[in-house]
């Protein structure tokens, strides 16, 4: 078989131009980035106003392993699928961040015949929308510091009366906005900034800070959860980036840097349509980190797709305690919008490897006998799966299970597992997607079944409402979502819950950032794990993004770069086209 | 009059692609970015190969103050002006980097009558080659400390036995690639990286670094100067960003990430088209700095323009001691494209600032008494226009003066300063220019003068070749261009030197890093100065770009916010229009 980009460069695709069109844009609502990409403007959101609003399917998975479970293939070949199922369908996706493209992973367009074309254009830039709110978040960065500096060089009243300016007071400990790049740069991780050489004090205010890479930006999510730029402006505005001497928050807007901020992301918040290779119009926007954030594509993006096909497919980050519970708690509930059905992606490696019965690490090569037949294993990682399938039939979500297949698979393992599947006391359905291979074609009966399971009528439930108090959520996604026994909240977690509740941010969400490698909170805990406790460290206020994300152990927020990085591949040939891109 | 935004808004644009037809690309050779931007692909450049080529117009002006000479409305005006007088024409500007923009200073487009349009695509984010240039340079930044830290955190043989790689042994003390970022942000600029929680080393080798603007990078040298995509490669493989233990060298090329910083910039290669407001296509394309860089925009777009166009408009940073001194030794070098002629811009203002009889700060308002009838502030700073007139003649270039003519200024006074002009004992031109006001018309007379001088037989010599020695190139430019009496280079600058040709770089070009104030090193020293010494500090190899800087004093590569930035006043309004940018 071919690789990635040997596919995707030999399949012809139409002009982008084509593609929107045909899907039911106007002309005056895209603009065409060269050939194959194109911004879809918020012009089309009003238009089709009225309309009625299609299925929404969310892909999600089992708990994932170092293998890959091809979550993005299936979301991509599904899309594909229900095309050839005789649907109208588009699908939506985050963009990747060019970090993992240089550091280790490569690319993320899918895979196969399932992919996002041109793959290096979605890959690298893009239509620059991660540039932009990597400069928005930095302004305000640049913006924080420059404001310290300015009241603190010769005293508040100095700098109110020089600039006609209320003085902040800004508590330069408070700091919570961290500065972002799009790279994995573990050196920047934590710095000090505003040295000075001895003597002067020109470079501002000496402190501590760091860089989270881009899409970990609050920025991120925001740009995923606005329904429009005003609501964007809003929430930008809400943004809070430390607290002043007296314990106030401080936002953005206090800083003036608000609208400008918003200025720079005008363009980003424009979802990019590109399209698969089979020709289905894909958007791909934001993409925020499904731990410390929601990890799902963005709201308007949904919005768009939602009415021009009949089924949008799009994918939440990790397992379905990840970004399927973000998409239904957060999302969902910001949106307006359930899913109307979720894909469970399993592979049999997958779920062997769930068993707990293989130590597996990323990057070393994965042991044959996990091919062979392994009947102890494929039923232990099981009850992985099972946890994963009750979890979105608990929220109402009818579901559908992708088994991706391996050129390894044996049939009678299979077999074995949509037995498996299928036995279940709930209405799950099965199939076997080998949308890698056989791009749309290849996943031609889990499209089928997925139009089958959107039929059923409405019943969706978050586990909570938004009225409820900053407790009672956390209680509501770690007992009743994960299955928590008990949860443990540090001091400093309490004192912030309080703090946050008498500064008014009782009626956010709430996002939990813990591994996404097990169910609970310990990595090393395979399975589907029950009579676990779930300690929350440390709260985190995301008052723009409209969560509150608790910190239940180490969430690595800037990536490092191995030894031999994936970019020591890259270059351009002759030609002039990209090597080493995979 | 209306403002600027005001004016840009209410002109009608053509599309941009029948701009770019219209002046014979062909429709494969443009990739719209929406309606109002194309980039150009290299491919035109090629099909043109053989064509006959334009001339080249470069304006450059007299010692800048911190009033402004408007030596962007000249230029635009100039071009709008050639095409009023029959001519066909393109422009080509550098892009502006979006520090200032929310800074202090805003856009960059020009003004009045004489602006590229949109102004804010222009002057953010365009298309994204700023953002590619950054993400290309932090990726070194990011390979370089991830290299020292994977070769030193087990020790040398480790690394090797592991990853294959031979160490390159880096000496972190001796790194001189700093990262960059295209914001005012001054807190970056000194700052410590690679800070470790205690007892860990997870985040790498501690050390100093800094952060400089964007523009300020060599990458953007690079692209400015480089010819064609394998050039660029080229170039970029050859920049050293430090030294080994043994004093060697280290380039891009041994940290093996020059392909993937290609890459990144493969896009970023191409220019970007626009137009005036009066249709002229105008290439927008690279942003060096015009001290520790050449200050000029792209070969490459220049390229393309005079293929193109009978005649074409660029601008060089600074006066003519800088940006025009560079594009004639550093870039005409490079590219083998001498200036036909240079426009040397004035303005009564700011000759009068000229005089040292003002004292001028940025940011305060101008003086009444300045617009007054002041004979003798006019004549004392009429020797810097002199110096700058006899500046362009020495390098063989024929020369026009544009006085840029304010609402203010009086008819006694613009007809005085023409006299002193034609009494000058050499065949330059001057004319009195409306740009501002009146678009092209307010620059026929000047544009019919620039025709009239391009005729002149080519006699262009640059002050050096680039076979002589470094420091025959140093005081080629130092005594002969500026006419110092002295050179005194520090011990450190001649260590450097000889370090510099030990290790092969003696065949480089100098570019002169110093204040843009005076034709001095001394920012204070108004008009033509003479019998000064010119002390060099220190220099600094760019082998990408192809030049050593030398620098003679501070240069400021990271500027600050003030106490009111300009972001302040820059939002969105109901409609989603930009508001506050000028």
């Amino acid at each position: 078989m071919l690789s990635d980009i040997e596919i995707s460069r030999s399949t012809p695709l139409r002009p982008i131009a084509d593609v929107a069109t045909a899907v039911g844009l106007h002309a005056d609502e895209i603009q065409t980035h060269g050939q194959h990409k194109a911004k879809v403007s918020l012009k089309a959101l009003k238009r089709l106003e009225n309309k009625k609003t299609g299925k929404l399917v969310v892909v999600t998975a089992i708990t994932p392993t170092p293998l890959g479970e091809g979550k993005t293939v299936t979301a991509i070949g599904l899309a594909q699928g229900l095309f050839k199922v005789g649907q109208s369908v588009m699908a939506c996706i985050r963009q990747p961040s060019m970090g993992p493209v240089f550091g280790v992973k490569g690319g993320a367009a899918g895979g196969g015949y399932s992919q996002v074309a041109p793959m290096e254009e979605l890959n690298l830039h893009l239509t620059g929308d991660i540039h932009a709110v990597t400069a928005a978040h930095n302004l305000a960065s640049a913006a924080i510091d420059a404001r310290i500096y300015h009241e603190q060089r010769n005293g508040y009243d100095d700098f109110e009366a020089r600039s006609g300016l209320t003085a902040l007071r800004i508590d330069p400990q408070s700091i919570v906005w961290k500065r972002v790049i799009d790279h994995n740069d573990r050196a920047l991780r934590k710095i000090n900034v505003g040295l000075n050489d001895e003597g002067k004090t020109i470079n501002g205010y000496e402190r501590e800070d760091g860089f989270d890479i881009s899409a970990a930006s609050e920025l991120m999510a925001v740009l995923a959860l606005a329904s429009d730029l005003q609501d964007l402006r809003r929430r930008i505005g809400s943004i809070v980036i430390g607290y002043n001497l007296d314990g106030k928050a401080v936002t953005t807007e206090d800083l003036g840097v608000a609208g400008a901020m918003t200025v720079s992301m005008r363009e980003a918040i424009e979802p990019t349509m590109m399209q698969t290779l089979e020709g289905i119009p894909t958007l791909i926007h934001a993409g925020p980190f499904a731990n410390i954030a929601h990890g799902n594509s963005s709201i308007i993006a949904d919005n768009i797709a939602t009415k021009l096909a009949d089924y949008t497919v799009t994918e939440g980050g990790f397992g379905s305690d990840m970004g399927f519970e973000k998409a239904c708690n957060i999302k969902a509930q910001a949106s307006g919008k359930a899913p109307d059905c979720a894909v469970v992606v399993a592979t049999l490696r997958g779920l062997k490897a769930n068993s707990g019965l293989y130590n597996l690490k990323p990057g070393q090569p994965i042991p044959d006998s996990m091919f062979d037949k392994d009947s102890a294993a494929l039923e232990a990682g099981f009850a992985n799966l099972k946890w994963h399938i009750e979890n979105v039939v608990k929220y109402g979500v009818p579901a559908v299970v992708a088994i991706n297949r391996f050129p390894q698979d044996s049939e009678e393992e299979l077999a074995k597992l949509k037995q498996m599947v299928e036995a279940l006391p709930y209405s799950v359905e099965v199939a076997v997607c080998e949308a890698f291979a056989q791009g749309g074609a290849g996943a031609a009966e889990l499209a089928s079944k997925v139009v089958a399971q959107c039929q059923t009528p409405a019943q969706f439930k978050p586990l909570y409402q938004m009225s409820q108090t900053l407790e009672e959520k956390i209680m509501a996604v770690t007992e009743v979502g994960y299955g928590a026994a008990s949860v443990t909240l540090s001091d400093k977690a309490k004192a912030q819950l309080a703090q946050f509740k008498s500064l008014g941010f009782d009626n956010l969400a709430i996002c939990m950032a813990k591994t996404p490698m097990s169910i609970s909170t310990d990595g090393n805990i395979k399975g589907a794990p029950t009579q676990f406790d779930l300690p929350i460290r440390e709260l985190k206020l995301c008052a723009g993004a409209g969560f509150i994300y608790a910190l239940c152990g180490n969430v690595m927020t800037m990536p490092g770069l191995p030894d031999k990085p994936a970019f020591m591949n890259l270059d351009i040939d002759e030609d002039g086209n990209i090597t080493g891109l995979s």
